[in-house]
Protein backbone atom coordinates (compact mmCIF):
# COMPACT_ATOMS: atom_id res chain seq x y z
CA UNK A 1 0.00 0.00 0.00
CA UNK A 2 1.28 3.27 -0.91
CA UNK A 3 0.92 6.82 0.38
CA UNK A 4 1.88 10.34 -0.41
CA UNK A 5 1.90 13.69 1.35
CA UNK A 6 0.72 17.11 -0.11
CA UNK A 7 1.66 19.72 2.03
CA UNK A 8 0.40 22.96 0.86
CA UNK A 9 1.44 26.52 2.21
CA UNK A 10 4.25 29.23 1.17
CA UNK A 11 5.55 29.67 4.71
CA UNK A 12 6.63 26.22 4.20
CA UNK A 13 8.47 27.11 1.03
CA UNK A 14 9.87 30.51 2.31
CA UNK A 15 11.31 28.48 4.91
CA UNK A 16 9.94 30.18 7.67
CA UNK A 17 8.16 26.81 9.54
CA UNK A 18 9.55 23.34 9.59
CA UNK A 19 7.18 20.68 7.95
CA UNK A 20 6.58 19.50 11.21
CA UNK A 21 2.84 18.11 10.02
CA UNK A 22 4.78 15.96 7.26
CA UNK A 23 7.08 14.23 9.05
CA UNK A 24 4.76 13.36 12.23
CA UNK A 25 2.30 11.99 9.01
CA UNK A 26 5.11 10.30 7.36
CA UNK A 27 6.00 8.14 10.67
CA UNK A 28 2.32 7.51 11.34
CA UNK A 29 1.60 5.82 7.60
CA UNK A 30 5.00 4.41 7.84
CA UNK A 31 3.90 2.74 11.73
CA UNK A 32 0.87 1.54 9.74
CA UNK A 33 2.68 -0.58 6.88
CA UNK A 34 2.51 2.14 4.40
CA UNK A 35 5.13 2.80 2.09
CA UNK A 36 5.47 7.03 2.01
CA UNK A 37 6.48 7.45 -1.96
CA UNK A 38 6.80 11.12 -1.90
CA UNK A 39 6.24 14.50 0.23
CA UNK A 40 5.21 17.35 -2.19
CA UNK A 41 5.34 20.83 -0.76
CA UNK A 42 3.82 23.58 -3.03
CA UNK A 43 2.52 26.94 -2.52
CA UNK A 44 -1.29 28.13 -1.46
CA UNK A 45 -2.01 28.54 -5.55
CA UNK A 46 -4.96 26.30 -6.37
CA UNK A 47 -3.24 25.78 -9.66
CA UNK A 48 -0.17 24.15 -7.67
CA UNK A 49 -1.57 21.94 -4.94
CA UNK A 50 -4.43 20.87 -7.91
CA UNK A 51 -1.22 19.87 -9.69
CA UNK A 52 0.16 18.25 -6.79
CA UNK A 53 -3.14 16.05 -6.15
CA UNK A 54 -3.35 14.91 -9.92
CA UNK A 55 0.38 13.85 -9.77
CA UNK A 56 -0.24 11.49 -6.65
CA UNK A 57 -3.29 10.32 -8.58
CA UNK A 58 -1.25 9.39 -11.40
CA UNK A 59 0.59 7.46 -9.99
CA UNK A 60 -1.94 5.38 -8.23
CA UNK A 61 -1.28 6.28 -5.09
CA UNK A 62 -3.50 4.47 -2.46
CA UNK A 63 -3.61 7.22 0.02
CA UNK A 64 -2.86 10.59 -0.26
CA UNK A 65 -3.09 13.24 2.51
CA UNK A 66 -3.04 16.81 2.78
CA UNK A 67 -2.30 19.44 4.99
CA UNK A 68 -3.24 23.03 5.01
CA UNK A 69 -5.70 25.40 3.03
CA UNK A 70 -8.86 24.58 4.91
CA UNK A 71 -10.02 27.92 6.87
CA UNK A 72 -11.52 30.50 6.54
CA UNK A 73 -8.96 32.76 4.56
CA UNK A 74 -9.40 33.72 0.56
CA UNK A 75 -5.79 31.92 0.59
CA UNK A 76 -7.21 28.75 1.82
CA UNK A 77 -7.95 26.81 -1.48
CA UNK A 78 -7.36 22.97 -1.21
CA UNK A 79 -10.68 22.09 -1.81
CA UNK A 80 -11.29 24.35 -4.52
CA UNK A 81 -7.85 22.61 -5.99
CA UNK A 82 -8.96 19.10 -4.94
CA UNK A 83 -12.24 19.72 -7.10
CA UNK A 84 -10.63 20.87 -10.17
CA UNK A 85 -8.26 18.25 -10.07
CA UNK A 86 -11.10 16.09 -10.39
CA UNK A 87 -13.65 17.96 -12.23
CA UNK A 88 -15.82 17.85 -9.72
CA UNK A 89 -18.51 21.37 -8.29
CA UNK A 90 -17.96 22.43 -5.32
CA UNK A 91 -21.21 22.86 -3.09
CA UNK A 92 -22.19 23.61 0.66
CA UNK A 93 -21.93 20.36 1.85
CA UNK A 94 -24.98 19.79 4.93
CA UNK A 95 -23.14 17.79 7.26
CA UNK A 96 -20.27 20.21 7.03
CA UNK A 97 -22.24 22.92 7.16
CA UNK A 98 -23.78 21.55 10.23
CA UNK A 99 -20.76 20.65 12.17
CA UNK A 100 -19.44 24.89 11.49
CA UNK A 101 -22.85 25.99 12.78
CA UNK A 102 -22.73 23.85 16.12
CA UNK A 103 -19.14 24.57 16.75
CA UNK A 104 -20.04 28.80 16.51
CA UNK A 105 -23.24 27.88 18.35
CA UNK A 106 -21.36 26.07 21.03
CA UNK A 107 -18.28 29.05 21.17
CA UNK A 108 -20.80 31.95 20.60
CA UNK A 109 -19.00 32.58 17.28
CA UNK A 110 -20.97 34.46 14.68
CA UNK A 111 -21.59 32.09 11.30
CA UNK A 112 -20.27 34.63 8.70
CA UNK A 113 -19.07 34.27 5.09
CA UNK A 114 -15.38 33.38 5.66
CA UNK A 115 -17.10 30.76 8.31
CA UNK A 116 -19.52 29.34 5.87
CA UNK A 117 -17.02 28.82 3.04
CA UNK A 118 -15.43 26.36 5.24
CA UNK A 119 -18.76 23.82 3.93
CA UNK A 120 -17.92 24.51 0.87
CA UNK A 121 -16.66 20.98 -0.44
CA UNK A 122 -16.22 19.17 -3.91
CA UNK A 123 -19.28 17.40 -4.70
CA UNK A 124 -19.46 13.53 -3.48
CA UNK A 125 -16.76 14.61 -0.23
CA UNK A 126 -17.34 13.83 2.50
CA UNK A 127 -16.40 15.86 5.81
CA UNK A 128 -14.77 14.63 8.62
CA UNK A 129 -15.41 16.59 12.27
CA UNK A 130 -12.69 17.95 13.84
CA UNK A 131 -12.58 18.11 17.58
CA UNK A 132 -10.57 21.31 17.66
CA UNK A 133 -11.40 23.43 15.18
CA UNK A 134 -13.91 24.54 12.46
CA UNK A 135 -12.86 23.57 9.72
CA UNK A 136 -14.11 20.14 8.75
CA UNK A 137 -11.18 17.50 7.02
CA UNK A 138 -12.31 16.26 4.18
CA UNK A 139 -12.70 12.77 2.63
CA UNK A 140 -13.08 11.97 -0.83
CA UNK A 141 -12.24 8.86 -3.08
CA UNK A 142 -11.05 8.63 -6.81
CA UNK A 143 -10.21 5.80 -9.03
CA UNK A 144 -7.92 3.42 -6.85
CA UNK A 145 -6.75 6.16 -4.22
CA UNK A 146 -8.41 7.37 -1.43
CA UNK A 147 -7.57 11.44 -0.63
CA UNK A 148 -7.79 12.76 2.90
CA UNK A 149 -7.69 16.66 3.14
CA UNK A 150 -6.61 17.71 7.03
CA UNK A 151 -6.37 21.10 8.85
CA UNK A 152 -2.30 22.81 8.79
CA UNK A 153 -3.09 23.40 12.11
CA UNK A 154 -0.42 20.96 13.46
CA UNK A 155 -2.93 20.81 16.91
CA UNK A 156 -5.76 19.79 14.79
CA UNK A 157 -4.40 17.83 12.17
CA UNK A 158 -3.28 15.08 14.83
CA UNK A 159 -6.39 14.86 16.62
CA UNK A 160 -8.33 14.23 13.31
CA UNK A 161 -5.88 11.77 11.77
CA UNK A 162 -5.76 9.65 15.15
CA UNK A 163 -9.63 9.73 15.97
CA UNK A 164 -10.86 9.24 11.99
CA UNK A 165 -8.47 8.24 9.67
CA UNK A 166 -6.06 5.94 11.76
CA UNK A 167 -8.63 3.72 12.74
CA UNK A 168 -9.46 3.43 8.97
CA UNK A 169 -5.89 2.88 7.81
CA UNK A 170 -5.31 0.45 10.26
CA UNK A 171 -8.35 -1.73 8.71
CA UNK A 172 -6.71 -1.72 5.66
CA UNK A 173 -3.26 -2.14 6.45
CA UNK A 174 -4.14 -4.99 9.17
CA UNK A 175 -1.95 -7.47 7.89
CA UNK A 176 1.26 -5.86 8.19
CA UNK A 177 3.70 -4.66 11.43
CA UNK A 178 6.45 -2.56 11.22
CA UNK A 179 9.18 -2.83 13.11
CA UNK A 180 12.47 -1.23 12.97
CA UNK A 181 15.70 -1.04 15.23
CA UNK A 182 18.82 1.06 15.32
CA UNK A 183 22.44 0.22 16.53
CA UNK A 184 25.38 2.78 16.88
CA UNK A 185 28.48 1.54 14.92
CA UNK A 186 31.84 2.65 16.26
CA UNK A 187 35.36 3.36 14.90
CA UNK A 188 34.28 2.30 11.27
CA UNK A 189 34.09 4.93 8.07
CA UNK A 190 30.84 4.36 6.50
CA UNK A 191 32.66 3.32 3.21
CA UNK A 192 34.17 0.30 4.80
CA UNK A 193 30.83 -0.82 5.64
CA UNK A 194 29.48 -1.23 2.03
CA UNK A 195 30.26 -5.01 1.42
CA UNK A 196 28.67 -6.12 4.46
CA UNK A 197 25.78 -3.76 3.44
CA UNK A 198 25.13 -5.49 0.43
CA UNK A 199 25.42 -8.60 2.04
CA UNK A 200 22.91 -8.54 4.24
CA UNK A 201 20.63 -6.44 1.63
CA UNK A 202 21.04 -9.90 -0.57
CA UNK A 203 20.46 -12.28 2.35
CA UNK A 204 17.36 -10.13 3.30
CA UNK A 205 15.77 -8.60 0.90
CA UNK A 206 12.95 -7.12 2.77
CA UNK A 207 14.53 -5.68 5.35
CA UNK A 208 15.49 -1.91 4.42
CA UNK A 209 18.93 -0.89 5.79
CA UNK A 210 20.38 2.34 5.54
CA UNK A 211 23.54 4.01 7.64
CA UNK A 212 23.63 7.57 8.27
CA UNK A 213 26.56 9.92 9.32
CA UNK A 214 25.64 12.23 12.30
CA UNK A 215 28.22 14.37 13.05
CA UNK A 216 30.18 13.93 16.42
CA UNK A 217 28.06 10.93 17.18
CA UNK A 218 29.08 8.42 14.73
CA UNK A 219 27.27 6.02 12.26
CA UNK A 220 23.55 5.33 12.99
CA UNK A 221 22.29 1.75 11.36
CA UNK A 222 18.99 1.62 10.93
CA UNK A 223 16.99 -1.16 9.88
CA UNK A 224 13.32 -1.82 9.35
CA UNK A 225 10.91 -4.56 8.12
CA UNK A 226 7.26 -5.48 7.87
CA UNK A 227 6.21 -8.80 8.90
CA UNK A 228 4.65 -10.78 11.51
CA UNK A 229 5.49 -9.35 14.57
CA UNK A 230 8.49 -12.40 15.90
CA UNK A 231 9.83 -13.06 12.71
CA UNK A 232 9.92 -9.36 11.77
CA UNK A 233 12.12 -8.70 15.16
CA UNK A 234 14.54 -11.79 14.77
CA UNK A 235 15.38 -10.16 11.05
CA UNK A 236 16.39 -7.23 12.44
CA UNK A 237 18.03 -8.74 15.36
CA UNK A 238 20.23 -10.98 12.37
CA UNK A 239 21.13 -7.99 10.28
CA UNK A 240 22.56 -5.88 13.61
CA UNK A 241 24.55 -9.29 14.43
CA UNK A 242 26.15 -9.71 11.16
CA UNK A 243 26.75 -5.62 10.76
CA UNK A 244 28.15 -5.89 14.77
CA UNK A 245 30.55 -8.76 13.83
CA UNK A 246 31.86 -7.38 10.90
CA UNK A 247 32.89 -3.95 12.31
CA UNK A 248 34.61 -5.96 15.38
CA UNK A 249 36.14 -7.99 13.00
CA UNK A 250 37.70 -4.58 11.30
CA UNK A 251 38.61 -3.16 14.41
CA UNK A 252 40.59 -6.34 15.45
CA UNK A 253 41.70 -6.61 11.79
CA UNK A 254 43.20 -2.74 12.33
CA UNK A 255 44.80 -3.76 15.49
CA UNK A 256 46.62 -6.25 13.87
CA UNK A 257 48.42 -4.17 11.40
CA UNK B 1 13.74 33.60 -10.83
CA UNK B 2 12.50 30.09 -9.62
CA UNK B 3 13.70 27.07 -7.57
CA UNK B 4 12.79 23.99 -6.11
CA UNK B 5 14.69 21.53 -3.88
CA UNK B 6 14.80 18.06 -3.78
CA UNK B 7 15.21 15.97 -0.79
CA UNK B 8 16.39 12.47 -1.28
CA UNK B 9 16.03 9.50 1.59
CA UNK B 10 13.63 6.98 2.81
CA UNK B 11 14.84 8.27 6.34
CA UNK B 12 12.37 11.34 5.56
CA UNK B 13 9.48 9.53 3.68
CA UNK B 14 9.74 7.39 7.13
CA UNK B 15 9.47 10.43 9.43
CA UNK B 16 12.27 9.17 10.98
CA UNK B 17 13.99 12.84 10.52
CA UNK B 18 12.87 15.95 10.50
CA UNK B 19 13.26 17.99 7.07
CA UNK B 20 15.72 20.46 8.36
CA UNK B 21 17.78 20.95 4.74
CA UNK B 22 15.00 21.25 2.98
CA UNK B 23 13.69 24.13 5.53
CA UNK B 24 16.92 26.01 5.31
CA UNK B 25 17.81 25.84 1.96
CA UNK B 26 14.24 27.51 1.23
CA UNK B 27 14.98 30.00 3.56
CA UNK B 28 18.35 30.68 2.12
CA UNK B 29 16.61 30.79 -1.35
CA UNK B 30 14.02 33.08 -0.44
CA UNK B 31 16.21 35.89 1.25
CA UNK B 32 18.02 35.56 -2.17
CA UNK B 33 15.14 36.78 -3.51
CA UNK B 34 14.19 33.13 -5.90
CA UNK B 35 10.63 31.91 -5.34
CA UNK B 36 10.81 28.18 -3.99
CA UNK B 37 8.03 26.88 -6.19
CA UNK B 38 8.44 23.20 -4.49
CA UNK B 39 10.17 20.81 -1.84
CA UNK B 40 10.09 17.44 -3.09
CA UNK B 41 11.09 14.50 -1.42
CA UNK B 42 11.75 11.14 -2.65
CA UNK B 43 13.21 8.10 -2.03
CA UNK B 44 17.16 6.51 -2.84
CA UNK B 45 15.82 4.66 -5.48
CA UNK B 46 17.18 6.22 -8.90
CA UNK B 47 14.08 5.75 -10.84
CA UNK B 48 12.49 8.37 -7.97
CA UNK B 49 14.99 10.65 -7.73
CA UNK B 50 15.35 10.44 -11.54
CA UNK B 51 11.82 11.22 -11.96
CA UNK B 52 12.21 14.51 -9.63
CA UNK B 53 14.75 15.84 -11.65
CA UNK B 54 12.94 15.16 -14.74
CA UNK B 55 9.77 17.30 -13.27
CA UNK B 56 11.90 20.37 -12.01
CA UNK B 57 13.89 20.56 -15.36
CA UNK B 58 10.29 20.50 -17.36
CA UNK B 59 8.88 23.24 -15.08
CA UNK B 60 11.86 24.88 -16.44
CA UNK B 61 12.94 25.59 -12.98
CA UNK B 62 16.09 28.23 -13.09
CA UNK B 63 17.75 26.85 -9.92
CA UNK B 64 17.31 23.17 -8.41
CA UNK B 65 19.11 22.20 -5.69
CA UNK B 66 19.00 18.39 -4.24
CA UNK B 67 20.26 16.67 -1.48
CA UNK B 68 21.28 13.86 0.05
CA UNK B 69 22.94 10.41 -2.21
CA UNK B 70 25.97 11.75 -2.67
CA UNK B 71 28.23 9.38 0.07
CA UNK B 72 29.91 6.00 -0.77
CA UNK B 73 27.39 3.99 -0.24
CA UNK B 74 25.33 1.59 -2.67
CA UNK B 75 22.14 3.39 -1.83
CA UNK B 76 23.88 6.96 -2.95
CA UNK B 77 22.30 7.24 -6.35
CA UNK B 78 21.48 10.82 -6.84
CA UNK B 79 24.38 11.24 -9.40
CA UNK B 80 23.49 8.13 -11.47
CA UNK B 81 19.80 9.26 -11.41
CA UNK B 82 20.76 12.91 -12.53
CA UNK B 83 22.49 11.24 -15.59
CA UNK B 84 19.86 8.81 -16.31
CA UNK B 85 17.54 12.07 -16.26
CA UNK B 86 19.71 14.45 -18.20
CA UNK B 87 20.80 11.20 -20.56
CA UNK B 88 24.73 11.51 -19.86
CA UNK B 89 27.17 8.68 -19.21
CA UNK B 90 28.58 8.37 -15.60
CA UNK B 91 32.38 8.60 -15.24
CA UNK B 92 35.49 9.13 -12.78
CA UNK B 93 36.01 13.15 -13.05
CA UNK B 94 39.24 13.91 -12.66
CA UNK B 95 39.03 16.92 -10.19
CA UNK B 96 36.07 15.31 -8.38
CA UNK B 97 38.87 12.38 -8.13
CA UNK B 98 41.51 14.72 -6.85
CA UNK B 99 39.66 16.44 -3.94
CA UNK B 100 38.97 13.08 -2.75
CA UNK B 101 42.56 11.77 -3.12
CA UNK B 102 43.94 14.95 -1.70
CA UNK B 103 41.06 14.38 1.36
CA UNK B 104 41.89 10.72 1.93
CA UNK B 105 45.53 11.82 2.27
CA UNK B 106 45.20 14.01 4.81
CA UNK B 107 43.12 12.44 7.05
CA UNK B 108 45.29 9.41 6.46
CA UNK B 109 42.20 7.15 5.09
CA UNK B 110 42.49 4.30 2.29
CA UNK B 111 41.50 5.17 -1.21
CA UNK B 112 39.01 2.68 -1.43
CA UNK B 113 36.32 1.11 -4.02
CA UNK B 114 33.52 2.70 -2.37
CA UNK B 115 35.07 6.22 -1.61
CA UNK B 116 36.24 5.92 -5.67
CA UNK B 117 32.45 5.69 -6.08
CA UNK B 118 32.48 9.81 -5.40
CA UNK B 119 34.36 10.66 -7.87
CA UNK B 120 31.73 9.33 -10.39
CA UNK B 121 30.16 12.20 -11.96
CA UNK B 122 27.79 12.64 -15.27
CA UNK B 123 30.29 13.69 -17.77
CA UNK B 124 30.22 17.80 -17.94
CA UNK B 125 29.58 18.17 -14.46
CA UNK B 126 31.29 20.22 -12.24
CA UNK B 127 32.50 18.78 -8.85
CA UNK B 128 32.47 21.39 -6.04
CA UNK B 129 34.40 21.13 -3.27
CA UNK B 130 33.21 19.38 0.26
CA UNK B 131 35.02 21.63 3.22
CA UNK B 132 34.12 19.26 5.80
CA UNK B 133 33.08 16.16 4.09
CA UNK B 134 34.62 13.80 1.70
CA UNK B 135 32.01 13.51 -1.49
CA UNK B 136 32.39 16.17 -3.98
CA UNK B 137 28.62 18.21 -4.42
CA UNK B 138 28.12 18.45 -8.06
CA UNK B 139 26.82 21.14 -10.41
CA UNK B 140 25.43 21.23 -13.86
CA UNK B 141 23.42 23.18 -16.28
CA UNK B 142 21.04 22.23 -18.69
CA UNK B 143 18.33 24.48 -20.84
CA UNK B 144 17.26 26.63 -18.20
CA UNK B 145 18.65 25.24 -15.29
CA UNK B 146 21.36 25.09 -13.00
CA UNK B 147 21.23 21.83 -10.95
CA UNK B 148 23.10 21.67 -7.49
CA UNK B 149 23.46 18.49 -5.87
CA UNK B 150 24.07 18.77 -2.40
CA UNK B 151 25.29 15.87 0.38
CA UNK B 152 22.66 15.38 2.93
CA UNK B 153 24.45 15.59 6.43
CA UNK B 154 23.17 19.18 7.12
CA UNK B 155 26.89 20.68 8.85
CA UNK B 156 28.77 19.45 4.85
CA UNK B 157 25.52 20.99 3.05
CA UNK B 158 25.31 23.91 4.60
CA UNK B 159 29.18 24.72 4.42
CA UNK B 160 29.35 23.84 0.65
CA UNK B 161 26.29 25.94 -0.09
CA UNK B 162 27.44 29.38 1.92
CA UNK B 163 31.18 29.08 0.68
CA UNK B 164 30.14 28.17 -2.84
CA UNK B 165 26.60 28.52 -4.51
CA UNK B 166 25.45 31.34 -1.95
CA UNK B 167 28.11 34.18 -4.11
CA UNK B 168 27.19 32.51 -7.68
CA UNK B 169 23.09 32.91 -6.81
CA UNK B 170 23.47 36.06 -5.17
CA UNK B 171 25.08 37.05 -8.69
CA UNK B 172 22.06 35.96 -10.05
CA UNK B 173 19.54 37.68 -8.00
CA UNK B 174 21.17 41.07 -7.06
CA UNK B 175 18.69 43.51 -8.12
CA UNK B 176 16.32 41.72 -5.30
CA UNK B 177 16.26 42.56 -1.97
CA UNK B 178 13.99 40.12 0.18
CA UNK B 179 11.95 42.46 2.93
CA UNK B 180 9.51 40.58 5.51
CA UNK B 181 7.71 41.62 9.26
CA UNK B 182 5.75 39.79 11.44
CA UNK B 183 2.84 41.33 13.61
CA UNK B 184 1.09 39.47 16.28
CA UNK B 185 -3.10 39.90 16.43
CA UNK B 186 -4.38 39.72 19.24
CA UNK B 187 -8.74 39.40 19.99
CA UNK B 188 -9.43 38.53 16.78
CA UNK B 189 -10.98 35.69 14.99
CA UNK B 190 -9.11 34.59 11.51
CA UNK B 191 -11.92 34.55 9.92
CA UNK B 192 -12.59 38.05 10.75
CA UNK B 193 -9.45 39.32 9.10
CA UNK B 194 -10.84 38.13 5.32
CA UNK B 195 -12.38 41.84 4.32
CA UNK B 196 -8.87 43.63 5.29
CA UNK B 197 -6.76 41.13 3.94
CA UNK B 198 -8.65 41.13 0.71
CA UNK B 199 -8.60 45.13 0.79
CA UNK B 200 -4.18 44.61 1.34
CA UNK B 201 -3.89 42.19 -1.23
CA UNK B 202 -5.37 44.78 -3.79
CA UNK B 203 -3.68 47.72 -2.53
CA UNK B 204 -0.23 45.83 -2.09
CA UNK B 205 -0.36 42.85 -5.39
CA UNK B 206 3.68 42.67 -4.96
CA UNK B 207 3.10 42.02 -0.77
CA UNK B 208 2.82 38.21 0.15
CA UNK B 209 0.55 38.58 2.97
CA UNK B 210 -0.43 35.86 5.33
CA UNK B 211 -2.13 34.98 8.49
CA UNK B 212 -1.25 31.66 10.50
CA UNK B 213 -3.02 30.54 13.93
CA UNK B 214 -0.72 29.39 16.20
CA UNK B 215 -2.53 27.75 18.98
CA UNK B 216 -2.33 29.36 22.29
CA UNK B 217 -0.11 32.50 20.58
CA UNK B 218 -2.97 33.84 19.00
CA UNK B 219 -2.68 35.17 15.31
CA UNK B 220 0.54 35.76 13.60
CA UNK B 221 0.09 38.71 10.50
CA UNK B 222 3.35 37.71 8.30
CA UNK B 223 4.04 39.99 5.28
CA UNK B 224 6.76 40.24 3.14
CA UNK B 225 8.02 41.71 -0.54
CA UNK B 226 10.85 42.26 -2.87
CA UNK B 227 12.43 45.43 -4.09
CA UNK B 228 14.50 48.14 -3.25
CA UNK B 229 15.04 48.37 0.90
CA UNK B 230 13.57 51.20 1.53
CA UNK B 231 10.52 51.18 -0.52
CA UNK B 232 9.95 47.45 0.15
CA UNK B 233 10.20 48.79 4.45
CA UNK B 234 7.24 51.02 3.67
CA UNK B 235 5.07 49.05 1.90
CA UNK B 236 5.20 45.90 4.50
CA UNK B 237 5.13 49.16 7.32
CA UNK B 238 1.42 50.45 5.50
CA UNK B 239 0.53 46.86 5.33
CA UNK B 240 0.66 46.18 8.85
CA UNK B 241 -0.64 49.05 10.01
CA UNK B 242 -4.18 49.11 7.85
CA UNK B 243 -4.16 45.58 9.39
CA UNK B 244 -3.79 46.55 13.43
CA UNK B 245 -6.01 49.62 12.88
CA UNK B 246 -8.48 47.15 11.29
CA UNK B 247 -7.97 44.99 14.49
CA UNK B 248 -8.45 47.43 16.59
CA UNK B 249 -11.22 49.06 14.90
CA UNK B 250 -12.88 45.69 15.40
CA UNK B 251 -12.16 45.52 19.21
CA UNK B 252 -13.86 48.65 19.71
CA UNK B 253 -16.75 47.48 17.86
CA UNK B 254 -17.09 44.95 20.09
CA UNK B 255 -16.56 46.48 23.03
CA UNK B 256 -19.75 48.84 21.89
CA UNK B 257 -22.20 45.99 21.59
Amino acid sequence: MSAEIISTGNELLMGLIENSNAKWLARKLTELGFEVKRITVVSDKKRDISQAFKEAIERETNVVISTGGLGPTLDDKTLEALAETLNLKIATNKEALEMIKLKCKVHGLELNQARLKMALLPVNAEPIENPSGLAPAVKIKTGKTIIYCLPGVPVEMKKIFRKKILPELTQKNKQLLFKERKAKLEGVFESELVPVLKKVREEFPDVYVKTRVVPTKGIILYCSTKGLKKEAQEKLNKVIKIVDSYVNWLSKERGRR
